[in-house]
């Protein structure tokens, strides 16, 4: 029915003809005949359209019959609606000798990456696991709009997903599971990322060095973004690695000190007083009167001494009221502490404590070097080297070392964090370990409770643990002689009011005893090189930093 | 030389004879004579007087060379003055097998009991150990002096004894090694108790059915005397034993998680908002603002959740600032805290969680049974009854029971502590334990953030664990998703503003999860059956007490 076209040739012959017919054969006028022609057209033009856009119609019908919209789609917000029997996988159990399993695995979506339409990758993770996916379009099981769905999944969004194992073209060096990836059936969306991410986790897990060519032109994600998105930064690999081990430290040293005989307690952090000098204490508005945060487990740990605990660890937060903006200083930290009646001599808790610290170090090195190695790809560290028996020198002979390095150094002043970082390094290059023990601190550099050295005036029974040349662990043979306790407060102006309960607790009889206290964050951070306290800490607190 | 008696009759002869002789043979006056005679008897009483005091001063030389001084006396104050390869011995190392040996122990004096001035009997002490100690002077080794310094030790002061092992007479009824007691050979105060003690450790000890006797007139101390003073309340055998189960409850907790791959976590107890509720909250000066301490590790621990750590755990104290003067209230408290990811069901946490209690419950029976035996001579109680798969009802069903045991109960409304006490009476009746499971608690009388059930209007999927009836552990299923997340939050009427970070962490993504939290004292105070929450706490603190 469509017109045939028209020759302007023949028109031209018509017009000098000059008879029009209608379609019925019946002469018309030439005016009446051009509407003809004209109406005829416009009718035809229609049809046209109309064919047009039905056989369009048709294709997309065609195309819109997705066999694969079981496959893919959001999940109804999870209410415990069912329990099935399905087995979910861990990532770091998928390899190569399991080709041809189909496993089913809810993973986190790191990286999508479409190619022509009909492909998507996906680098899936799980703690400081990540493995490979890819989704085809095929004829059949995976359709198109299937693997559009998956462009679309936005990065850190949680997915249910369903896939063959297979064995890679070749090794995939973007994920920690190289030799194998997932061929994906199916997959479907937990929960949905929505907001635009503060940074993307691969910026955020980039080696320090990567910056030091200044050409890459990298985007560095500084530490103030990091810790104002915590929860996003903390999900990079080396930060699960980082509290894996931090998590570590803290369980060698609760299960070093119990096999020994050592009791856990838990000590008030809300005290009547501010002990302990005053200054650095936070107060707390406490019903109509006052309270203050615990600044050490200290007092109440010497105690549990005097209550014949006898051997005594916590493991709990302490507060330091400091306005101090520094790399190692934070308000709120984790004190692991211990406190232990000895016999004869301070130096029975200064062995066990210099075996509980070789023991953390050798067993961090046995059970957790894969952590280990994470955190090293992004703060690039030396291997910590330490002495199966642990180097202890005096304070005196420190001094010594540092003044025939040409360092001037007062016999009786502490040491500045400088001078101990300096002595580290002598110490490293003389005995080759990151880990040794100074004993015999000058008496006045210590706090009032600190035993003096009977045989050295001036000095004290007082040790500081280092590593990597700064102090993580500070201790002492404590006065547990009730007078000679009030009378070395006093000297300190320590109002007695104060410590009353404390000194009293000595009036009703105490063993010797010494102990120590360690910073968890601090023995993390100096580690694993990372250079700032608030990466070793999950939500840490400065004077500036109170959220999230 | 003595003067020979006098006889009146031949005297009388004498003054009839009237004849009168000198010493040396020569007659002289009568008078004379009696002078002479006078003289006479005054230089033998005198010599004899001479003679007698220099016998009692022989006697008293040879009595006060004290052939004991070397075995008794006060030490000076230890400051690590020396170290000798001395091997001090643990009193319940001490049985009648090791009969003959000589022995060191630094005990504590417990009581001390003089026969005879002669003989001392001591109870000495090490935690929960108790063994007797004999002294009796003898001609060679142990002097009088040193029985009589003996006598003098002050309870609760503490010794170094020496002594050899002998198997007693009859058994020692009062010690707890009741087989072998100690014959002392040396005996030296260590750390000496000068000032009155508030009460004995005997009347500390004392079982409380042993008050119930009116006839008995014993001392009792109570409770405020005892916190007042509690480093002497905490030496009590009981005491010893209540915090080494709390310890134990502790280690468990850690040991089955740990086991499981969860990861322990530290969250900050200072924050920048008073979020979840924020009425029974402590305001802390912090520097130029304020600080809030936290309630509980609630927010935080779902944050790790949300940064895929999928399993973690926390012990560490809770803050409340309630004003509740109760047996079972403290303004600080140690919580027990997990948080868990699931695949698709809340139940697979609840399990971990009923699977936990079952395993602490059977280990503490395991590993603790001589401490919970001590704690069981003073408080006593019944044995703990669970079930190895622990009881489980919904809220409904806990509501029928009550219903038709006669109580009336609305569906909708939170149990009062009197109808929980009522249901754990009738679940022990009915399913003889005294731990079971109450799961689905009416949605309303929940936090915020806990996840309705979907299948049930009114109710959601959370649940409690109860302990001879009370309350010791609250968990549920977690809204993860951020709308409905505010939605709920703003029904509560809980200020947005206080917990944005919390709902930020959802906005990129979390998984569906689940926890509990645990408060360790009443674990312990309602294991065994302690009537108070201050017992199970080393240092408790409640509106009223911030001291010791």
């Amino acid at each position: 029915m469509s017109a045939p076209a028209q020759d302007p040739v023949e028109d031209l012959t018509q017009k000098a003809k000059e008879i029009f017919l209608d379609d019925e054969g019946k002469p018309i006028t030439k005016s009446a005949y051009k509407k003809l022609q004209k109406d005829k057209e416009k009718a035809e033009r229609k049809a046209a359209t109309a064919a047009k856009i039905a056989a369009e119609k048709a294709q997309r019908e065609a195309n819109n019959v997705d066999f694969s919209s079981d496959r893919y789609g959001k999940l109804p917000m999870n209410q415990s609606q069912t329990r099935t029997d399905t087995k979910y996988e861990d990532i770091d159990t998928i390899n190569a000798s399991r080709e041809g399993e189909t496993v089913t695995m809810r993973v986190r979506v790191q990286t999508s990456r479409a190619t022509g339409g009909k492909m998507c990758f996906f680098v899936f993770r799980q703690n400081v696991s990540t493995i490979q996916g890819i989704i085809t379009a095929d004829e059949k099981t995976i359709s198109k709009q299937m693997v559009k769905y998956c462009v679309g999944i936005t990065p850190e969004s949680i997915v249910l997903v369903q896939g063959k194992i297979v064995k890679p073209v070749e090794e995939v060096k973007s994920c920690t599971i190289s030799d194998a990836e997932l061929s994906i059936e199916k997959i479907h969306v937990v929960s949905e990322v929505n907001v635009r991410l503060a940074f993307s986790l691969e910026d955020a897990t980039r080696p320090e060095s990567s910056y030091e060519d200044q050409e890459n032109q990298l985007a560095r994600v500084n530490l103030d973004t990091r810790l104002n998105n915590r929860v996003l930064d903390l999900r990079t690999t080396t930060n699960h690695a980082i509290f894996r081990l931090q998590s570590a430290v803290g369980l060698l040293f609760r299960e070093f000190l119990s096999e020994r005989g050592f009791m856990e307690i838990h000590t008030p952090k809300l005290i009547g007083a501010a002990s302990e000098g005053g200054s650095n204490v936070f107060k707390v508005s406490y019903f109509k009167t006052s309270a203050y945060l615990a600044q050490s487990p200290q007092l109440y740990k010497q105690m549990c001494i005097a209550s014949d605990f006898g051997r005594v660890f916590e493991i709990a937060p302490v507060f330091r009221a400091e306005d101090s903006n520094t790399h190692r200083h934070m308000t709120e930290f984790m004190g692991l502490d211990m406190e232990m009646a000895f016999n004869e001599h301070y130096h029975e808790v200064l062995e066990v404590l210099e075996e509980l610290f070789v023991y953390i170090l050798t067993n961090l090195k046995a059970r957790y070097q894969n952590e280990i190695d994470v955190v090293k790809k992004q703060y690039e560290f030396e291997d910590f080297e330490f002495l199966p028996k642990t180097l202890r020198l005096t304070f005196a002979e420190g001094i010594k070392m540092l003044r025939e390095a040409g360092v001037e150094v007062d016999d009786f002043e502490d040491l500045s964090t400088a001078n101990e970082k300096f002595l580290g390094k002598l110490v490293k290059e003389k005995y080759h370990t990151d880990f040794y023990v100074l004993d015999k601190f000058p008496l006045a550099v210590r706090p009032f409770y600190t035993m003096p050295d009977p045989n050295n005036p001036g000095y004290s029974n007082s040790y500081d643990f280092f590593w990597r040349g700064e102090e993580i662990l500070s201790g002492a043979q404590r006065i547990h002689d009730p007078e000679f306790l009030t009378e070395r407060a006093k000297e300190h102006g320590v109002d007695i009011s104060t410590i009353q309960p404390y000194i009293d607790a000595f009036k009703i009889g105490a063993p010797p005893h010494a102990g120590g206290g360690i910073g968890l964050e601090r023995v993390v951070m100096f580690y694993l090189g990372l250079g700032n306290i608030r990466r070793s800490s999950l939500f840490p607190r400065d004077p500036k930093r109170l959220e999230p």
